[in-house]
């Protein structure tokens, strides 16, 4: 009986594999066979993107646009049609799925159509739709887009189709973007790799030996490869930031009351803890315009779990001042030397363009028992979930979910317990955060705290995923910016050892404020950027 | 063993009520044997209160200020000292105690004692502590107030005392408030009337028949009597607008991530249920006061539970058209003619002020579901806690209660449905709310909905409860504001029936608005508020 469960589940996983290879190649129209596959592809993926010979001179000059913002306003100032730009992205997205499968359904056709349809708009009424006026969006597997599939990457849904979109695809929609494709995720989310049996792997665009991260890893590996300028991930144990970081991308992971949540499949295994949803991009400008027009659709409106909380515009002046946390070792997860390498060149800059930079004891917060809490909130409800999704088809579990689905439903008694201990550990932190004015020289509270995304700069594929930085902050809902620093060395540099392993990967830096201050923290984030650019 | 047992708690009981007899009559020095004591006052008790030659001219007119604005002004303008104000409020209180039976604690001879400084700081700085500069503030006995005591009505509480204060607390003494008196709640704090064996039955000071409402009853029958007119109290079910509305007062019941619940006890029966901390108080300019100050002292950089949500200064000119939904009826808790008749007063009068009023259908709303919801949300973990306090001393519980203590935990299974049942109800109802835009003229949603607090003016003691509309907006977390519209005739005008079993007791309608938008609703208070005063 295995076998033959087993023969049922691959012909599955053939059957779909298959139809999303003919659905991109009928509305791609593009010749891909001189073209590598991902596994084929040299160990960075970029020089092969540039040189495909596929993309036009124009083509290249619109997906390789400094940000979002930037090509915003060519197209603004009418120098790209709508058109023009879609089918740029179409192109280069279609290449970058060749080399690194990050795509799991597109919508091509529709989008060229909408794009020209924009185009025609403009022409007539001289109005441009909205901010997003013909920017093409990326959307990760697990958010509902009208027509396109949802799959989690269990198999058992493969043949699921969103009958609507969710509420950040209908705010971006109604701004002008254009949800042209959807992204990998790693079977059940669970996962900071981007593997499942449905779509199999999708490889790190700066190194194919390294994971995407996950499991918003479609997105990073498509947006690195600027198959798309702006992804929208969700994360609700680092699954923006991580595959932001080992892509080498900016992201916001917001406070989980801030943008709705609403429309996207969810595998929680707690009672209270909510995931987030955000933008995946190349600038901190872009971060906050995407932030901006989420905001301002009110999804307070369509959404009870979501704050009365417009936007601000929060902007701080080259000349002011502001005051930077750091913790480069939380006591759990040593980083390792190209992680701290990273930390040490923002601090250096920071502190260089004049603000203020504290190292912070990190006894202060009691990071321990903040994983402590995580563990038992995420375990709570058990994952009996996950394996009853698995059983239906009988495919098996990834590497990285093995562990995790042994796990049963907890007592109410512990539950009630988890809840207590979750309620006193985010007022431990804040309170901690506001005795670093203790520390600093202005005797304020830290702006922001500074701090790695992940102890390591990356990981192969099926290894144990290193400890990480990220999801203590989604357990304390505090927004978190990822910034990237800078590179490992590229190979044949003489490079030896961890460098080897690494070799071409981004180093980021993580950027965290207090809950609902994602105005506040982007101001800061523009800052340290700048810094840390100049 | 049941008579050694009782024998044993009634001593108990007997003790603390002495000593707090003994307290208040040694802080305030005041010779009460010629006064009633609770059961033996008239029907209503404002006359005694005015008559009791206790008062001097200025104390009456000091504690006869309109309300706390008013007051404040005369402080301000250095018209009252803040030792003449605080002593004429403890007169009055210790009165009004004699009356209704509302205190549980006093601290009469500090809060003199700090009048007496701020009066000092005030003659050598020119400056005032803060925009409550003198005003005396009484806090039900849940709250931490330091040094004094807190019990829950229970009796194995009785010896409890606080050491330090709660948040709210906190704030009002920073902003120049003086805490002078802790009042009476019911045994539990699960009751709409105010009753316990530790310190008996709290009367309603307008007929002595009927309760002072629940839980938060103490304060409002200390602030109809003027013997306070500001109170804090508390609310998970109605505490906060009951007793508002039974007394005739003004009360606001914030959302309950809005201003900080810590360092309140509580007793909940549900993992997420949150409880909410607001003002009783005599105008809706006072509520206004109130919350800017608690909310201007950013609760949120001390309680992780607070949204980061400034205040916002929001008023809507005279000339402004606002529009109410009003719901007369949910369908389950058909309210009464004299409660009618307050609402048709308000729709009347708001229209007459030419703001537009629409019936709301109350089907459009699922009040049914939303009852569902609520109970078993309610008591998911059970009502164990109560039964082991009550087993402690071998009290007994209160009617009110009786039938509540029964219920035991439900399965983690049940408790995760309730919590999905729960999100998907505040969605609904949020959806609803949004499309009241299909009824309202000027086809938007509507900006505040009307509707009874209860469907009955008041109740006897230890009677069932009626019905009421209040727990639904702490599930939902809707702002609502109590306003008092009118009074049932006094008896001996030839009345009969509920007539003359309500005789003098106010009628109060309920307005509400959508979660976090406390200044809008208020705003919109004001104006309904004029419009009923006429």
């Amino acid at each position: 009986m295995e076998s033959s469960q087993n023969g049922s589940w691959e012909a599955k996983v053939k059957a779909a594999r298959e139809r999303l290879a003919k659905k991109i190649q009928s509305q791609s129209r593009l010749d891909m066979a001189t073209f590598p596959r991902a596994e084929e592809q040299p160990i960075s993926a970029f020089e092969l993107l540039q040189s495909s010979g596929i993309l036009s001179g124009c083509d290249l000059e619109i997906t390789q646009s400094t940000d979002v913002t930037a090509l915003l306003e060519k197209i603004h100032k009418k120098h790209y049609s709508a058109e023009a730009v879609v089918n740029a992205f179409i192109k280069r997205a279609t290449l970058a799925h060749s080399v690194t499968n990050c795509l799991m359904d597109v919508d091509f056709e529709a989008s060229l159509e909408r794009a020209r349809e924009l185009d025609r708009l403009l022409a007539t009424t001289g109005r441009f739709v909205g901010p997003l006026h013909g920017l093409p969006v990326s959307i990760k597997d697990l958010t509902a887009v009208k027509n396109l599939h949802y799959t989690m990457g269990y198999l058992s849904w493969a043949d699921n189709v969103s009958e609507q979109d969710a509420v950040v695809v209908a705010s971006l929609r109604q701004a002008g973007a254009i949800i042209f494709a959807k992204t990998t995720m790693p079977q059940s989310g669970m996962a900071l790799e981007t593997v499942s049996q449905l779509f199999g792997r999708t490889l790190n665009p700066h190194n194919k030996h390294m994971v995407a991260g996950g499991s918003s890893g479609g997105e990073g590996a498509l947006i690195a490869c600027r198959g798309s300028l702006l992804g929208i991930g969700t994360d609700s144990g680092g699954s923006i930031r991580i595959p932001a970081a080992f892509n080498g991308l900016y992201s916001i992971k917001p406070s989980s009351s801030r943008v709705s949540y609403k429309g996207n499949m969810n595998n929680s295994g707690s009672i209270g803890a909510a995931s987030s949803i955000g933008p995946m991009a190349h600038s901190v400008r872009d971060l906050r315009l995407i932030m901006k027009v989420l905001i301002d659709d009110e999804h307070w409106l369509k959404d009870a779990a979501i704050v009365e909380k417009p936007w601000q515009d929060i902007s701080i002046g080259p000349e002011s001042e502001i005051s930077i946390g750091v913790i480069e070792d939380d006591g759990l997860h040593a980083a390792e030397p190209f992680v701290l390498n990273a930390l040490h060149i923002a601090k250096d800059k920071i502190e260089a363009d004049g603000h203020q930079v504290t190292d912070i004891d990190p006894m202060l917060f009691d990071f321990g028992k903040g994983a402590l809490v995580k563990e038992r909130l995420s375990y709570e409800l058990g994952r009996g979930f996950i394996r009853s999704e698995l059983d239906q088809t009988g495919e098996l579990p990834i590497e990285a979910i093995k562990h995790k689905i042994d796990h049963d439903a907890q007592s109410l008694e512990e539950v009630v317990e988890n809840h207590r201990n979750w309620k006193q550990n985010k007022d431990d932190f804040l309170a901690a955060w506001m005795k670093t004015k203790l520390s600093t020289s202005n005797k304020k509270p830290i702006d922001a705290l500074l701090l790695p995304v992940c102890s390591k700069v990356g990981f192969e594929h099926d290894t144990l995923p290193p400890p990480e930085y990220a999801s203590i902050f989604n357990f304390l809902d505090y927004p978190a910016v990822t910034l990237p620093v800078t590179f490992v060395p590229e190979t044949g540099t003489g490079s030896t050892g961890d460098a080897a392993c690494y070799a071409g990967m981004p180093i980021s830096v993580q950027l965290v404020s207090t809950t609902l201050t994602e105005e506040k923290l982007l101001a800061i984030a523009e800052i340290v950027d700048r810094a840390i650019r100049g």
